[in-house]
């Protein structure tokens, strides 16, 4: 199968994954951070050395300002609700994924008011617009740093300048850049950084992980055993025991530090440049052919390595499912969890056919699918 | 090592649990529920396979009320959490771990009030202490099914039908249980179900479930992308996907689907068995050994095999760290976060060393655990 769907999930995963994984499970699956014993402390190390590589990729000091979760979108959860308060106002934009819109939907009732800030169709949003949409009680600025629709980058940079001016928390949502693009939590002045654990990162489904900047006060989803403070019925006050009650996922978090260690040994340049390559040939395959819609922005550089597209007015979970039965490529197609955008690029009725590159795509594998598109054109013509 | 430590975790796994999730990984390691290319439904009937065999396990009718989550922290924190609302009043026993009592507590400043019924030194809770202490408010019922510090048995099922017959909620913890006692969720009166995937039910770290009651409103815990209603920003109301937000961790659940299977396989009265006869043999040789104090039941029938100890006043740390370092025998001393518990049993200064019985442990295991504990207790004496 020729595998597009890395946005959705990275797949496969470097070797070394499968390989600790497994040893993890095998030769030291004892419980971190409880017991004593041998099994247990190498058990324990093995979770650091995954916090170290995170900080190593992200530019962040403390290790213990990195707390697992399971998924980006309980990162997210947990950022968002642990800061803001009734009465707050949150800023973020349209193209988000529900992982963002979701919450922030849910805590208007709590008296917490969101303006999502309109893009243009293809996704790009000006952070003006963000500057000027801030008012006193603004207490949050969370944005995707690249749309999971259109791949639209965002300007985190500037936005992170403008919070930081303000003096606004800012919160990006890297879940489709982690592991490609240069991530600096300093330089780009973010206070919250969510990241999915098996996407760009390379790591298992289950993981993921929040940043929390010092500075930050973030109440905690759960309570519960943390093997520290262990007298104590009041949660313990300090990162990252206050957030990761429970047994950890031991194996998963061996597995993401060892994608982490694949994407630090190779670097991000050379796997960025690797993915826009791809994202150039499939932007510019589709281009030539007739009846294919591309939406967001036309050049890579300005995209991570995510393509949209539909075929005329064809079904896009049909085309997909061609794509799947009769070419042996896996896509996703539909509304891709992102509402507000599909909004904004007016596929809101439609979706779109997502095509999603990751590391161990080749030129064949684009290729493919650039052909296999042409001949469904050709059909629907 | 002879590892004695699977009340933290189990270890080691199955086979097959090894050889399926690193399967999965390897071949269809898809986000399942989102696309719908041949690997993304592989992936997720492999999930759903879990589900029915959860269900088998507890005597649960429909799969969608079985939902996943990272931990039984977790587990125990949404139900709780989610049932729970201002003015109600929370009846649960002294022997709880900090997975119930953390967040119990912390629900106090949200106005919620807990009563901790006091169990007898030995950790055994009268029921009619529960029916005594039902209030008005009273909105929910939540015990361990056995202790983590003692192993002694809770009386659920007399505790469900008190329960029933007042029609309040009954949440039942079993952490410590699941996997080798019978467990029916009906027969039971059980409301909502918290179980880790990685003790009893064999599978990896970083899996874990709550059963929820049709009959429940839970509200949920974090909101997100469901791969279902993507076109609406308000989270969907069904179960499981109303709960299960984002990427789930799919070789996680995989994993654990094959340590029920196993389970399902060899039969939990043979695990049982098995188990009793080991501790059993723990409690009759260390209750030979002069200057040991064994706490809880003395009878295996009456606990899970989880035995604690002191030897005279030695410090229980040093003993399970010469236990480990002399001996090469894996167990966890100290409050094992549950300072309640050791404060009923009389160890809240002390804690105690903690031996825990899997179902890979063995008679010679056994033996050679009674025989180091003999050897240091007569140094100390």
């Amino acid at each position: 199968m020729i595998y597009l769907d890395n946005a959705a999930t990275s797949f496969p995963k470097p070797e070394r994954v499968y390989v600790e994984m497994d040893k993890c499970m095998r030769q030291y699956g004892a419980n971190p951070g409880r017991s004593g014993h041998r099994l247990a402390l190498e058990a324990g190390r093995a979770l650091y050395r995954t916090r170290e590589r995170l900080c190593m990729l992200f530019n962040i000091d403390n290790p213990m300002q990195i707390v697992f979760t399971s998924n980006a979108t309980e990162s997210l959860n947990l950022g968002i609700k642990g800061l803001l308060k009734y009465g707050d106002h949150v800023i973020t934009s349209s193209m988000e994924h529900n992982s963002v819109a979701r919450p922030l939907t849910a805590l208007k009732e709590k008296g917490i008011d969101t303006t999502f800030i309109r893009c243009d169709f293809r996704g790009i949003l000006d952070p003006e617009d963000i500057e000027k949409t801030i008012k006193k009680n603004t207490a949050l600025i969370v944005v995707t740093h690249a749309s999971n629709v259109t791949g639209t980058l965002m300007p985190i940079k500037d936005i992170g300048a403008v919070a930081k001016k303000k003096g606004i928390p800012f919160m990006v949502d890297v879940a489709q850049t982690a592991g490609v693009y240069d991530l600096d939590v300093k330089e780009m002045n973010i206070d919250m950084l969510a990241f999915p654990g098996h996407k760009g990162l390379l790591g298992p489904q289950g993981t993921g992980g929040l940043y929390i900047s010092e500075e930050l006060d973030v109440m905690q989803m759960k309570e519960g055993g943390t093997g520290s403070n262990s007298e104590n019925l009041v949660q313990p006050a300090i990162a990252p025991d206050r957030y990761e009650s429970g047994t950890p996922n031991t194996p998963g978090i061996v597995g993401l530090g060892e994608g982490v260690g694949f994407i630090l040994d190779r670097g991000t340049a050379a796997v960025r440049e690797h993915e826009e390559k791809l994202t150039g040939m499939l932007l510019e395959g589709f281009g030539e052919i007739d009846g294919v819609k591309i939406y967001g922005p036309k050049n890579s550089k300005l995209k991570a390595g995510v393509v949209s597209i539909n075929i005329l007015d064809g079904d896009s979970g049909e085309i997909s499912y061609i794509l799947d039965k009769s070419y042996d490529i896996a896509t996703r197609a539909g509304l891709h969890c992102a509402p507000l955008a599909h909004r904004t690029i007016g596929t809101f009725e439609q979706g779109t056919i997502r095509f999603s590159v990751g590391v161990f795509n080749t030129r064949e594998d684009i290729e493919a699918a650039i052909k296999a598109v042409e001949e469904i054109a050709s059909e629907l013509r």
